[in-house]
């Protein structure tokens, strides 16, 4: 299997230090990859300077030279950085960072696309127009060449969790609006179809939660339930998704009823988050469903309030590069 | 300490069947109970008739018969009871038993109140007017005699995580609205003071969960943190609440996080109740704080699809009955 690609991500976040921690987590071993990145900022991040880093120009050198050094495919950032200080001086490198990985992953030369974290203030301020990495991914992504719904579904995993999001980073009081059931029936078919391809579950159990609690109690607690998702459900029913109706979101997340699912549709950021988050803080992994390429994440962000400090726990970029390499495994060459 | 009373709660629902579970777990080692409702409804419950029931007519006769017998106050019912049916017909006993349990404890003939569940719709259909056992108590409950702020509050509480609700059941999409600046200090203050007065913690450590993904994240992701959560938390520390400002909800609820507060404030109802029941499927609490009588309740409703079935868990009654006691205890004669 080819290589995978790390985006460097925010050069002023946490991204260069756990970069490197993964490296050295996973050189014995591997996942191999090949960061794109800028070297400097690496060397700057590792401890030991530029003595572990391997600049090469091609990602298939990646895999000799990982378990002696970090490759580094080296595109210049050409700019001053603060740890811990976003600057939209970073902004077209971190774009093209980005851009290099998705096109290194669509001609196959890599096996599919890590990206270390990046944070949305320097990039709006340089004129990024999109809400988050998975937006952008999509629409550098052409349309699938495989037979199936198109993405971008963020999925958050942790242990034996995988929940799907229909609204990702929406102000809470966006989020009933934007519950569609358009967009519901949308996510559970995309979620349906990764887990079979991704995750190698051949018939997946697709749970719902309710966006009311209760699931609405029958409608005393809100209508969503009985106008959008239930009808939802029945659509994806119809559509060969074993998917059940909405359930109270408070009983769907101890470990009974995940042994219930294989993946659940969650309706907003911290309905999927805050059990990912509880059943491990650290190695939390973000997947994005219904893409060309395979691509993962950690599921935390910058953190700029420690960065540059050394103190930055590599968990869930180590567990982001294991999960890329097993989904591309999967994928085989029919990506 | 004067035993507990306990309301018996919707017939039709499992009530009846943990009632009588509790007193077979808590008969040996207490805490003692009376419970206030239909004794032939209890004796249909038990599995053993009448058999295992006493009649009495005064809250203090319940502890000496208590390992013997379990204890009942009987005011009728008067109307058929089907397992798994709620019936408007219902309604009348039901709010007298609460009536009853709420007279008994504000008058010291019991150490507190618990509630077993009752369902809306059946209580809605007779003219039932609150939108629950918290609000309908709170009515009842005169103005509270010590020196402090008035409740409701509704505590849901598992192992160590005790969250403090500002919205509870309100329809997602009316969540953001509904949370405003008042009612954010006033439950911190009442949290505040029921942590120290209920759950013995001298100077409690108070969290705040954000409303929006990543507690809004300066502003990109919805205002109310900036407009009502952190002038909020600002004026619980001018009033000498230990309140730190908003974080992500999502960060808060693994065990590090725990191990900073004493209490969490949630913005809504699954935000609190998909940690609770993550940690304690079975065995949550739910608190009224703010009133001038002890009041818990398990954490779950009538389910009325197992009722009468002998399925249903006592786990959560049990652990209602004990912590009532601990709070009672606590409060000591200084209601």
């Amino acid at each position: 299997m080819n290589p995978l690609a790390l985006s460097l991500g925010d050069p002023a976040g946490v991204g260069p230090e756990i970069v490197v921690k993964a490296w050295q987590a996973l050189r014995g071993s591997g996942p191999a990859f090949v960061v794109i990145g800028d070297r400097n900022v690496l060397a700057a991040a590792s401890g030991s300077g530029a003595a572990i880093l391997r600049r090469v120009t091609r990602a298939s050198e990646a895999a000799e030279v990982f378990a002696e050094a970090l490759p580094v495919i080296d595109l210049k950032l050409n700019a001053h950085v603060v740890a811990g200080k976003g600057d939209p001086a970073h902004a077209g490198a971190i774009i093209r960072w980005i851009e290099t990985g998705v096109g290194l992953a669509l001609s196959g030369e890599v096996s599919g696309l890590v990206t270390a974290p990046i944070a949305k203030a320097p990039l709006y301020a340089a004129g990024f127009k999109f809400p988050g990495h998975t937006e952008f991914l999509a629409e550098l992504a052409p349309p699938s060449p495989y037979k199936g719904a198109k993405g971008p579904v963020m999925m958050l995993t942790a242990g034996d969790l995988r929940t799907a999001l229909v609204t990702i980073h929406s102000p809470l009081s966006a989020v009933a609006a934007t519950v569609s059931l358009e967009r519901v029936v949308e996510v559970g078919l995309i979620t349906h179809q990764a887990v079979q391809r991704d995750f190698g579950v051949e018939r997946p159990r697709i749970a719902m939660a309710g966006l009311n609690p209760h699931a609405g109690e029958d409608g005393g607690i809100g209508r969503e339930e009985i106008e959008v998702l239930r009808p939802a459900a029945q659509r994806l029913r119809e559509l060969g998704v074993d998917c059940g109706d909405p359930k109270p979101a408070d009983s769907l997340f101890h470990a009974a009823a995940r042994s219930t699912y294989d993946a659940v549709i969650c309706m907003y950021h911290d309905q999927a988050l805050i059990p990912v988050k509880m059943l491990d803080f650290w190695g939390g992994v973000n997947v994005t469903l219904g893409l060309p390429i395979v691509r993962t994440s950690p599921d935390h962000g910058v953190a700029y309030d420690i960065a540059g400090r050394g103190l930055a726990r590599a968990d869930s970029l180590v567990a982001a590069i294991r999960l890329a390499a097993e989904m591309a495994e999967r994928r085989g060459t029919d990506r």
